[in-house]
């Protein structure tokens, strides 16, 4: 009781960067919509599905029931909201480019580690927490990418799925550490969106694999 | 008892109507596969996965087991059998190109009617049913798109999706009101079908986003 | 009791070529995220993906629980470390093509064995096991092309998942007729074999559709 108490404020703060993730992560794919001319039902579902989608393959694997988006479809509202918006404001968005990085990069930190904590409340121990934190983080961009017909940016681009793993971890050591949640979470978050904001701003990248068939 | 007496003669129309549809779902999976130029597996499973798919996506949503391709897998004889056909009648294709486009308009307000009524046979309320119908009657064809590489022809075309979603809202506002499934499920039908064939004549769309990168 | 033990012995068969099979099937993810520039990231997901993807979607299918990946995370190690030794050797790889195509072979006969039998251990006919067979022998490269954002090969390459298909149908045909699993596996796993290496050495296929809209 008292550790559920002093797990209170850290809770209060991933749910409010859960949230804002789910409307960050529809906007990413009413872009991503958008640079593929869909209608907007498209762009509808191509952000909800960015946004629910990490936790739906996540819960599928898990075998976790019933997933966020039947407990609670009233969040469809949100996100399809979220995606509209940013038809609206699409022309300023270029503008708002680090903004929405900085949102999008506390995004993929909070559901790295909403996913890890959701294995680990089922009794799971490290190896499937970190499935389903990286899981969580990164395959609703994944799967806006298929429904665009595109090689995933996550398999591409400056270590965003690094990122989801390097938070799963360092969630996770501290948490063996003895970490309170009140410690590892925003430790978490600030050292993930860190690492995040300069892979982004000096462009790097993990090793790219190249090979050309008949060579 | 009695309710369900009265419910008996759409429940059968829309059985028959439900079988229509997975065949003709189908034949427009075995069509886009041989536009793709694949083998006759490949025809055979495009097409499985066009008529099966948007009630798999259902029921792993809802969590609902088994899955009618499990339960009744002899099924994927009609849904082959269907794929085979349209190979060997795909010359004939064109001239047929309106019963084919009525059927699979009545194809696809059926399944989406049937997802919502499975939803609320779980006990699931509007929201989630609305989730189910729409899952059912449109993501058949996103996997087929995705499976043969393309862009999602329901993210892009006349109003597929929004009949969809039409017909479900306009099935649960009937009932809602207190109509039978005698009157519901015909009318929805009925104007579900209309409103598709009147957007595939007049070339009717909804709004397309077009956001261009770098701009 | 007494069956359980004369079957040992093709069961640990079974499970040495399943571990071969799950090496197999990753390195042939990496040589896929390579011809597609991924970063280590991108082939180690990929190449995961590739190697567990099959099994994933028939324990959706069957609504079996937990699956592989979670019951056995470590197993991530495997596939992981399949991925990064293939990103090492493959300058080498058109040299050892045959052997790899051989390796190949035998881990999608034994995945479709594998999979029929996980549907019957459930209780389920032959129907549901030649759905489990086949999925699990052919949805992992399924998976793979869609991420690599290619038309599946097994859609169009020589008898890939035919080879599924009649190592599965062999298999529960021989169960049928009475015989041991010591006697059903390795038959199977020899005439599957056989039937795949003649296929591509003689790039035999079976026929595939063309169709071209606005004939």
């Amino acid at each position: 009781m008292l550790r559920y108490e002093c797990k209170m404020d850290p809770l209060v703060l991933l749910t409010v960067l859960f949230i804002t993730g789910l409307i960050v992560e529809s906007m990413t794919g009413a872009i991503a919509a958008g640079e593929h001319k869909m209608d907007l039902f498209g762009v509808i579902v191509v952000a909800s599905v960015t946004a629910f989608g990490g936790g739906v393959i996540r819960d599928i694997l898990l075998g976790k029931s019933p997933m966020l988006i039947i407990a609670k479809p009233e969040l469809l509202f949100l996100t399809s909201s979220a995606a509209l918006v940013m038809v609206l404001i699409a022309r300023y968005f270029s503008k708002l480019k680090w903004l929405f990085l900085g949102l999008d990069a506390l995004g993929l930190v909070t559901f790295s580690i909403v996913g890890a904590i959701r294995a680990q409340d089922m009794g799971f121990g490290p190896g499937v927490a970190s499935i389903a934190g990286i899981t969580t983080g990164v395959f609703g961009g994944i799967l806006r990418d298929v429904l665009c017909n595109r090689i995933p940016l996550a398999f591409q681009k400056e270590l965003y799925a690094s990122v989801s793993i390097a938070s799963v971890w360092l969630y996770l050591g501290l948490e063996r550490l003895g970490a309170p949640a009140s410690l590892s979470v925003p430790v978490t978050l600030a050292l993930g969106f860190f690492l995040r904001m300069l892979a982004v701003k000096y462009d790097w990248r993990i090793p790219t694999f190249v090979y050309k068939a008949n060579s």
